[in-house]
Parts: C-alpha cells; structure tokens; sequence
C-alpha cells in the first residue's frame, strides 16, 4: 500500500516531508506532545531525527531538550533515543524505558508522575504551559483531513487541539482495518460546563472513530513504515499461576456470596506478565460472558475474546506480542467488533470507572501489613516507571486487587514490609492483597486486622516471624496502637537492603 | 410544638416508646448506622440509653458492643456515650470523639478509617456485613410515613434502606423550616445497572425533599429536643489569616491568567477554625456570585451566602456555631433558598466532584518535602480523626489546596518534614501547599523541584536549614535522587519528637 491511499487528503500529500525535515520544526525548550502508550502508537521516525538534532547541538555546545509528554510509556525509539541525546528536561506522565529511568535516578532528567487520568484535563486547563508541538502517529488521512487512529489512542485528541503546530507519522506497517475501532469523545469541556459522559456499558461507543486536527496547523506529513515495539510475554510460571489461582477462586467466592453477577463485573487488568499469567487463569476458569475496561489490551485479553471468556473489551492501547498481532491481524474483523479504543482520558476517567464497578487487578512493587501499596520507587528513592493508570482504577473500582509475588531479587527482599518506602496508593485505598501464598481480603479491617491477614497470608514464611515481632513490639509502644509503628525500625528493612543486599535479618 | 404535629402518620405515633424501650431493641453484636455528621443530626436519646444498657450488661460480667457506622463525628452524647461504656467494638468511617480517639489508639477499638465517598456503597455492596439496625435523627414525619430529614442527611439514606429494624429519633429541636431544604437522590444502584448523576451545577435539585422508610421497619420512635452539637470557633487569629491571604492572592492570580472564571469555581473547604478563617478572608476578599459544593456549611459559609459573597451551597451537614444558628433561624427562608442537604455519597462522589471542578481546601497534620500530605496520623501511629472526604475532593478537584500552619505544639513540631509518618495524600494528589509562610505551587513540578518550593514558601524559616541539610545529603545518595531520601533519618523527625518532646535538632 501507497502513502498516497493512506493520505487521502490532498493538502496533507504537499506537506510531505523527510523525518529530518520534520525535526526541523522542533525548537530547544518546545515543549512536545507525541502519540504512544504502552509501546503502541509512537512516532518511529521523528523523534530518532530529532535525537540526531540535539546531538549535533550538543556538540556545538548548545543545549537543545524539550518538555516530553507522551500516553505513557513508549519504546526505545521514542523515549530511548531522545533520553540517549540528553535531550528531555521534563518527561511526563508515564515511562519504562532503561535510559529515562537512569537519568530521573542521576537527577539529570525531571519527570512528574501524574494519574493518567489528570494529564489530559491538566494541560486543557493550562496547568503545564503551553503545548508547542503534536507528533501524532495515525493510521491514515481521510479525504476530509480527519485521521484514522493508530494502535494507541491515548493522549492525542488532546495534543492534536492544544498543539500551535503538529507533525504526523502515518504508519503503513498499522493495519488500515484498524478503521472503525476506535471512539473518540469529543463531549469534554471545561468546568463550570461539563456535562456527564454518556459511556453506561464497557462497550458503548460515545463518539466518532476518528480525530479531528485543524489542516492548517498541520506543518509536516512523515511516511513510515515500521512495527510497535511488541513486547514477548514470559509464559506464566508457577508464582503467577498461583497468584492467579488465589484471585480465581476469590472472584467465585464473590459470586457465590451473591456481591457480584456471574459474569462477574467489568475486568481492569494492569500490563506486564503478572496481570497476563492472571487473565489466563481467568480465561481457563468458569467465568464466561465477562467484559473489559482497562487501559492496555494485551495478549491475555486478546485470547479470552477469541475463546469466548470476553464478550468485549474497552481500552486505550493495543499493545500485543508479535505472535498476538499476528492473530489480531488474522481476525481482524471479528476484533473489530469486540475491541473499542478511547482516549485515555475516557478509558481512565474516575466517573466512568465508578459508575461501570470494574475489578481492578494491577502489579505492585511491595505491600505493608497495614495495606498501603508501592507502585513506583525501589527503596524510596529510585523511580521504577510510574504510577500509570493504577490510581485511577484503584480508588474507584468495585474492588481494588493489588498482587505482586512474595519474594523478589531471588528472596533477598520481601515484598511485604512493615512500611512501605513510598505510598502510591494509601490504605484507605486497598481492598485485596495477593501474593502466591495467598489472598488477603482487606475490607471492612483496622489496620492491626490488616496486618495479621497480611503476614499470615500474604507475606512469605521466611519474613513471617520477622513480620509479626515488629508488630508485636510496635504494639507495645505507647505513641499510638490504631497503626503500630516503630519509627526507628519502619524503614529498616530497607535500609538493610541497601547496605547489605538482603532485608533478612 | 407537640410531637403530635411533627410526627403526622398515624402508625408511628403509636411506636411511640421510651429511649430506654428504644435501645432496647438493640442486640449485643449488632451492626448499627447512627446518623451524625459533624455533630449535626445525630439521635440524642438512645445513645444514652443504650450506653446504660451496655454498662449494666458490663456490670454482670457480659460483652456488649456493637459495630458503629455514621455519616462522619458525632458529638459526646454519641460516640461520647458509647465509647465511655466500652461499647464499640468497631467503629467506622470518621470520628472526633476523644473517649473515641483514646480507646482506638490503645487498642481498645477497632476502627475502619475510609472515604467518605465508600461508606454508602460498600455497605450496599455487602463488604461489610448485614446492618442490623438503624437510629436515625429526623425532624418530623409526615402523614404519608416519609421524613423529613434533619441537620445532615450523611448516610442516613442508605441506614434506613439496609438496617432490618430503623428506630426513628424526631428531635423537636430541629427547625420544622428545614422542611424542603434537602435534595435525596434515589437513583443510585448496584453495577453493572448504574448510570450518569445527572447533577451539573451544585445547586441542582436531582431528587426529593424527604428520606423513604419501609414502615414496617420502624419499630420504635423516641421523641427528644435537643440540640445539636454546635461548637463554637475561634475568632481567626493572625496565623489562620495569613494563610487565607495567600490563598486569596492565589486564586486571584489564577482568575489573572485566564485558568478560572472570575466567579471562580465551586468552593469544597474542609471543617475547623483555619478553614472558617479560609472563608472569612474569602468573604473579605474581591470575589462575588461563588458556589460551593462541600461537605459541610460551617459559620464562614453562612456568612457567605448572608453578603452576597456565595449564591449557593450544596452540603450533606450544616454544623454551625450557636450564634450563627440563631442568625439562620432568624431569615431560614433566605437560607433556604439557597443552601441544598444532600446524601453523602452524592456530597461527595467522585463523578460530581470532577464534573464540578472544584477548588478543594483542606487541613492537614504535615506534609513532606515531595508533597505527600498526613491528614490522620500522629507520629506514624495514633489516629487523630480520620481522613474524612479530604481524598473524595483532593482526588477528583480542579485545584488541590493543603493547609496547616507551619509550627504546632508551640514550635516543638515542623509541619514541614523530610516524610511524612503517614500517607493519606500522595504526591500524585496535591497541587498546592499553603502555610502561614507562602504557597508552594507544586503543579508541574518533579519532586525535586517540589522539594525547594516547599521548603523555601512553606516550612518555618527556624526548620529551612535542616530540610535543606536533608535534600543536600539525600540527593548525595546514589540509591536514587529522582525523589533523594535517607531511609535512616527519614523519620528521625518524628522519632525525636517522641523521645525529647521536639522535632528541634
């Protein structure tokens, strides 16, 4: 297939230009707004021109970084090259890639780890400045200008409208059947005028399936030709399947106790291969009929739709494997009518979450025996990636399931600790706490309930005698006994972390 | 006026009993939802009563208590009663009642601090158990068995819904004029069948005046007059004023820039002498034609309405002085024109608060140097109150304000510390900090750059040099300097104040 049947608007085919020609346009200290989330739906050419920019710049002695605000997390192509070019002074909402992270924990790249569900609404209200460039990847140009989505959605109603000028990427690598898949709400607006979002079931569609930009802020059209970064999933092993079979048979528990429709209520699944050993487990269980709405569709999702498990599934990226894509593009129409893509600020806004009463499942870094969870930061300095979108998922779900595996570095650490080394989400927050040796149901507990329902079934047996000695002796302080704690001591398994290689005692 | 003409359906005046009849009914291990929020509306008699029962049934050697559910605090002849009495074994979701306070923090009670917002629908969902019975202030009945409710509505909705047996307190002390003032919203339901609130300003009318109850529930009716709690405030002293100041000149800033309408956006200010004092510089300030949208309307919001400075006011609890009562007693037909009582879950609920975009202030125990808040916590451990629906509203506002003065307990304990010893605000909810100092505008900002803003606009000048010393040594720390902490020193504020009665090095 030709650019030219993936432009069908003529204005745009003049605009026609180099990936270097389009870096051009890109100014020291602009601040940029590019498409990606998940490692789906970036610019492939762009930003490596733009690395290449900065570079030479710096070589001349001059300092040329951007403002870099993305969905969430992109690929090496994207976040990787341009962190490489030292060239990101603030990097926002979202991000995994190894040299981004490097930096933030050197201090040499700022970053602000919102919701994602804040980021939209945040730069509308102006809250950031002013959004200087859009660097969107879409599938196609409709012969109207308006624009086929790409593999993500995300953040790019947003930039597309806020942006002075906008660069596209139209990708020729995404399949054109990606046409008619995504549902863009353009029903926003700011307060005191906002009206309540029509979105009443996982699958409704509230919108229009396509993007609309002003043509005449559009100053360059980029042809590429290149695949999403398509992470492989580990298969799961033991420990996830395990974590799976706690949630499994707790979800049929719920049912069975009737707090909960046989086809259970709608499915919030967090990414990596935790969350996907997870939604196998669900797969292969008894639920049939369920549906989704999350914020990343991966493979898990993918195979529960095509067995039947799923009747559909709402979110803002499609971020498959190489051998899931494969099977999406094999299927694509029986995907297309199951599979709806929403800008992120839909697919995470708390209203809909709220009102839809999802079964939020998402990975954490660590628990502590009161239930406030870790998302982001290794020992309570070190940025991990972000906290993403599990914030908004977790305050307003039906229930709130945090999981992560007991043990990790090998058994060095225990991943359940007598204080948290950041809180991301606060107790008041977390309703279920799973790990492969078991499932602590948090509600309706005090913090010294929580704290025996996590060490007994949560942490690992090595940490068990540890665990409980500090809350017995942090009972016997008299600063308070409501959250037992031993101010001294809190953080010292963590301190002994750092200074020894294990938290064991 | 005679309990005849408040209470106008035939059937209940013939359930017309005594406290002590009334409480009764009341079981040892009951669950039981009291209304009550802010020491407005809560029963007044069969508290008491039931607290002489609890200590009589002590007196011959057997356990009787019961689990506790409000709207919020209480006032003495409540949660006062009861906790005196031993009463309750769990109490749930905010409380302010030192007998209370004392007993949680020695372990005596169990209590479940969550948000406000969580209370109606975890309890519709079943997560906490079957509710037993309902004791539910109302201010008269009518000849059709519907109440009209009292000086708050909190969750009274949903006690008198889920309870098996309700016993009606009709207080004769509670104007009659506050007949039509309230708005129950009955169109909630369970997910997967819920749809759209349709409230789009804080005035709106979405339901009816007066709480439904299922007669044949009602098996007692206990008349009192009594009056609510109604403390009294302090005048605001120069410190509370200084903070209201800065929020002025902030929001005035704002409305400069163009990101907020000149009649700002709907107020939501927490409870307490510094917000009062918030509200009167607010009154005192440029503003007109405001509205709020809140939790509850204290003495500075009636103040408010009376000059013109707020139209309206939307809240689940009128809580006001003695003095500001007898001035709303006097021109109720003023006020309730302009004032709206509503269910708590509609106060507060997470959809409405976004949709409004409101500017939330709230008070705070301390805040950390990233910008995480403890609103709950004396050093790590005791609970002070709860956190109340400071997270419905910081979460989900269009600014997010802080506020607490920077020195407490005559300068012994900064405000502003390295970490805070509990997290109920993440660094991903808070927006803007205020002391008596400045405002520290953290939007935008990396944690680092947030550390400098706080520390130069917020802590106490006699604290800089030490928060300082912090950051400079913890950003020496190669373990991470995205958010530089020292694990060991980390709490070492809070841990000095214990051991030497001061945070003071």
């Amino acid at each position: 297939m030709l650019f030219e049947d993936r432009v069908l608007y003529p204005e745009f085919r003049a605009r026609m230009v180099s990936a270097d020609e389009a870096a051009a346009l890109i100014a020291p200290g602009d601040r940029v707004g590019m498409s990606g989330f998940t490692g789906a739906g970036y610019p492939k050419a762009v930003p490596g021109a733009l690395a290449r920019r900065m570079q030479a710049a710096h070589a001349r002695g001059e300092d040329f970084r951007i403002g870099l605000w993305t969905g969430a997390s992109t690929a090496p192509e994207l976040d990787g090259v341009l962190a490489q070019a030292h060239g990101i002074n603030m990097r926002m909402p979202y991000q995994s890639d190894p040299s981004c992270r490097k930096q933030i924990n050197a201090g040499d790249m700022q970053y602000m780890d919102i919701h994602l569900s804040h980021v939209a609404p945040f730069v509308w209200f102006g809250f950031f400045g002013k959004l200087d460039v859009a660097v969107v990847e879409v599938a196609g140009v409709l012969p109207d200008g308006r624009l086929v989505p790409s593999s993500s959605v995300g953040n790019n109603k947003t930039w597309l409208d806020q942006a002075d000028k906008v660069i596209l990427e139209v990708n020729q690598w995404q399949p054109a059947e990606l046409d008619g898949m995504h549902d863009i709400y353009y029903g926003t607006d700011l307060p005191p005028h906002r009206v309540p979002i029509p979105l009443v079931q996982p699958h409704d569609r509230i919108g229009e399936p396509y993007l609309r930009v002003d043509p005449e802020k559009v100053v360059a059209v980029v042809s590429t030709h290149h695949p999403d970064r398509n992470s492989v999933f580990n298969a799961p092993d033991e420990c996830s399947q395990r974590i799976a079979g706690h949630i499994v048979d707790f979800l049929q528990q719920e049912v069975a106790l009737g707090r909960m429709p046989r086809e259970l209520l709608p499915l919030q699944s967090g990414v990596g291969n935790i969350a996907n050993a997870v939604l196998a487990g669900l797969d292969a269980g008894p639920f049939k009929h369920l549906s989704a709405y999350t914020e990343v569709l991966q493979d898990g999702m993918l195979a529960m739709l095509k067995s039947g498990t799923l009747d559909s599934a709402s979110a803002t990226a499609l971020s498959l494997s190489p051998a899931a894509m494969e099977r999406f593009l094999a299927d694509i129409d029986f995907y297309r009518q199951r599979i709806v893509l929403r800008p992120q600020e839909i697919s995470n806004h708390p209203e809909v979450i709220r009102r839809l009463g999802l079964i939020a499942m998402n990975a954490m870094i660590e628990a502590d025996i009161y239930g406030n969870v870790n998302s982001t930061h290794l020992m309570g300095s070190a940025i991990m990636n972000g906290i993403g979108g599990s914030g908004d998922f977790a305050r307003n779900a039906y229930l709130s399931i945090f999981m992560t595996p007991s043990l990790a570095k090998g058994g060095a650490i225990s991943c359940i600790v007598p204080m948290v080394s950041h809180v991301d989400h606060t107790e008041h927050d977390v309703q279920i706490l799973v790990t492969e040796q078991g499932l602590a149901d948090l509600r309706g507990k005090s913090p010294t309930q929580r704290a025996e329902l996590v060490i007994e079934h949560c942490a690992h047996p090595d940490f068990r005698p540890q665990l409980r000695d500090y809350v017995e002796r942090a009972k016997a302080n008299p600063v308070g006994r409501h959250t037992p704690h031993l101010l001294g001591e809190a953080l010292s398994w963590h301190q002994r972390f750092v200074q020894t290689g294990s938290m064991r005692g």
